[in-house]
């Protein structure tokens, strides 16, 4: 059994894109350049964006940092969006979710140009996934691609069994591992809260892909021997053996069910670290496609 | 076993949108207008697009047909795509497939409005229906569904197998049929060419969705009784039994599968009459977006 480190390759990554950007700075050319926006004051919006800024500074991106105020009216933001859109030396941006209820994400998310969408959460970029053309793909999915290429985890004509249908996760991971492509050919089932029969789905899995949000809920007797597991759960819950008061658990019991497995994602240090790499990643391919 | 009877709810459906047309006529409004664009004299194409234009006639709508040489530059139509694109009078129109090969299928989908992509092959609206948003779903899954809906074939907690991966039948299908929707919320595999262990998965399957384009693939021995089956394979065999000198085969072997099966779609006759139906639905959603 060996324990997937999404940290060391999400390292990895970022070194590899921090190489590229001094090639093309040594040219004289200017960096790609990221901007975020977050409106209002969530507590782990606001750790999740600086997290992602110190990630730009570390790979040598220009990254411009917008706050505005929980006030701030949906118009206003659609405005900052426009020019955001226009502004010819920005390759890429993001809307930090989740947005002040009165303001409509999805409305927003349409609004951004998608060839800046480097979250790619803009119904072009989804609909590309979709059908297999090249745009940008969103950051969980971009990881645990990853994590399987790096890890020379094969895909072909195995059967991979996808826990939970979200938009952002379940969806399309279940597309691109299905595609005819290098790191795709698998049969994909896919299954939610409404699945009766879990257990003999999950029993048939090669690779298990556990993305619901309940903790622990995939246990020993649900997988066979030899299984793959990526767990992109990650639920805080309390605890008193951390100094916050909390931790994270994912949705799969780790202890008994790495027993069985041959490759496991743990909880943390699997496939969340790979997120923010997969954004510096977009916004290094959109600053590519211009410049 | 009940043969689903496709042309019968074709027709319905059909009479239905006439009903709504005729409502709407009978205030002084006009019609919903669909255009169609047929560049080259592919004669399949020319059967399919007169068969577009005389459902128009049935249901009421206005409809305009635009014929172009096969010598059109790709400029030359992307010029007609907008022309139509700007004509407010024009609720959807579709560039009929194939193209000649000097003209980019893909450049030319992704430049129709994606209001009026009533073929449903715009990323934007691939991308709606891939995250569950309101969009135009294309003819052969949009088919597929309507079948499901009107047979009261129950979706929910059943195990829906896809055969095929394909952008415009076995993908958005698979992901109509998971979805959190009434006709959805179904436990969904998607199989193909690279799946090792075809059998092994097909006979789980309580609805069997065929669609790879090989004649008489699916076999009794591959199904479990009272099995729902979609047959949306459509090849054209040589035949000495017609007088065209050719018949439509499905992808299932009918005589044997039906013994099996609880419902079951014929070709010709089950998920072919739908598919212009869903056209004239679209349209129709079209106009009333709008009007």
């Amino acid at each position: 059994m060996q324990i997937i480190d999404g940290k060391l390759i999400s390292t990895k990554l970022k070194e590899e894109i921090a190489n590229e950007v001094l090639q093309i700075t040594s040219t004289g050319k200017r960096a790609p350049h990221l901007a975020v926006i977050i409106v209002g004051e969530d507590g782990g919006s606001q750790v999740y964006v600086n997290n992602k800024i110190k990630a730009c500074e570390f790979v040598g991106f220009k990254s411009t940092h917008i706050e505005l105020p929980e006030s701030t009216t949906e118009e206003e933001l659609l405005k900052r969006v426009q020019e955001l859109n226009n502004d010819s030396e920005l390759d890429g941006f993001i809307v930090q979710l989740p947005l002040p209820k009165h303001i409509s994400e999805q409305k927003i998310i349409e609004a951004i140009d998608h060839s800046k969408d480097v979250d790619g959460f803009h119904p072009v970029n989804i609909g590309k996934l979709t059908i297999g053309l090249p745009g940008f793909v969103s950051a969980t999915p971009f990881g645990i691609v990853e994590i399987i290429k790096r890890y020379n985890i094969q895909t072909a004509g195995k059967h991979v069994v996808v826990l939970g249908r979200s938009n952002i996760v379940g969806r399309p991971v279940s597309i691109l591992l299905s595609q005819k492509t290098e790191h795709g050919n698998a049969t994909v089932t896919v299954c939610h809260s409404r699945t009766p029969n879990l257990k003999e789905i999950t029993q048939q899995a090669d690779i298990l892909i556990a993305a619901i949000g309940i903790p622990e809920y995939v246990t020993a007797d649900m997988v066979k021997d030899g299984v793959v597991v990526i767990d992109v759960g990650t639920t805080r819950i309390k605890s008193d053996q951390t100094k916050s008061g909390w931790k994270l658990k994912g949705d799969v019991k780790f202890d008994e069910v790495s027993e069985k497995a041959s490759f496991i994602t743990p909880v943390p240090g699997g496939v969340g670290p790979m997120t923010i790499a997969s954004l510096l990643a977009n916004t290094l391919k959109a600053y590519k496609s211009k410049n």
